[in-house]
C-alpha cells in the first residue's frame, strides 16, 4: 500500500536491491524486519515491491530517527546476513523529501 | 537494475501507484515514459518494481531537470491519462538524496 506521510519535509531511505537466489529464510528475515521498523520512533510508513530488483521504501521523521533504526542491534544483524547471504548488490540512499503530492480516484 | 548516480547531492522522485486493473496499453507507455525519461538532460537513472504497489524511482541531477521533465508534454499526456484510466491512486515524491552506500559482492 501507498505510505500515508506526514507533511514536507520528512525522511526517505531507498533501498534497492538485487538478490543472489539463496533463500534461505529471506522472507521471515523481511518481514520481521519490517514490523521491528514499524515500532520505531519516528517510523511513518514503508512501500515495498520486487521483481528483478526489490525496492522498499520507508518514511521517517528524521535523519536522527533513520539513524537510530540502522544501528538497531536487531537490524545490524540482518545487514549482516543480507551481505553474508542474500544480496548480490544494493544500494541505500537517504533522502529528504521535499515536496508530494498525492492521486486518489 | 540499480541505477548507477553521482556523487551526492542529487534528486530523486518516488512514484509509488496502485493501479485499477484497466490496463489498456499501459506497459506501451510506461515503456515509452522510460524511454524518453533517459533521453531528458539531468536523468540519472531509474529503478522499478511492481506487485500489490508499484514504484519507480528516478533519479536526476536537479530538481530543475525534474520540473521540466514533469512538465513536458508527451509526459503531461500520459500524466492525464493515468489519472483517467490507469491509477486507482499514487503518491509522487520529490527528494534530495543526501547520501548513499552501496554495496557489492
Amino acid at each position: 500500500m501507498i505510505a500515508k506521510t506526514i507533511r514536507t519535509p520528512y525522511y526517505a531511505v531507498v533501498f534497492s536491491s538485487v538478490k543472489t537466489g539463496e533463500d534461505n529464510a529471506y522472507d521471515e528475515m523481511a518481514d520481521s524486519m519490517m514490523e521491528l521498523a514499524r515500532r520505531q520512533p519516528g517510523f511513518l510508513g514503508a512501500e515495498s515491491a520486487r521483481n528483478e530488483v526489490g525496492i522498499t521504501v520507508s518514511y521517517w521523521e528524521s535523519l536522527d530517527a533513520i539513524k537510530k533504526w540502522q544501528a538497531h542491534p536487531a537490524h545490524q544483524i540482518a545487514q549482516e546476513r543480507g551481505k553474508e547471504n542474500w544480496y548480490e548488490k544494493y544500494a541505500v540512499r537517504i533522502c529528504k523529501v521535499e515536496s508530494d503530492y498525492f492521486f486518489e480516484k
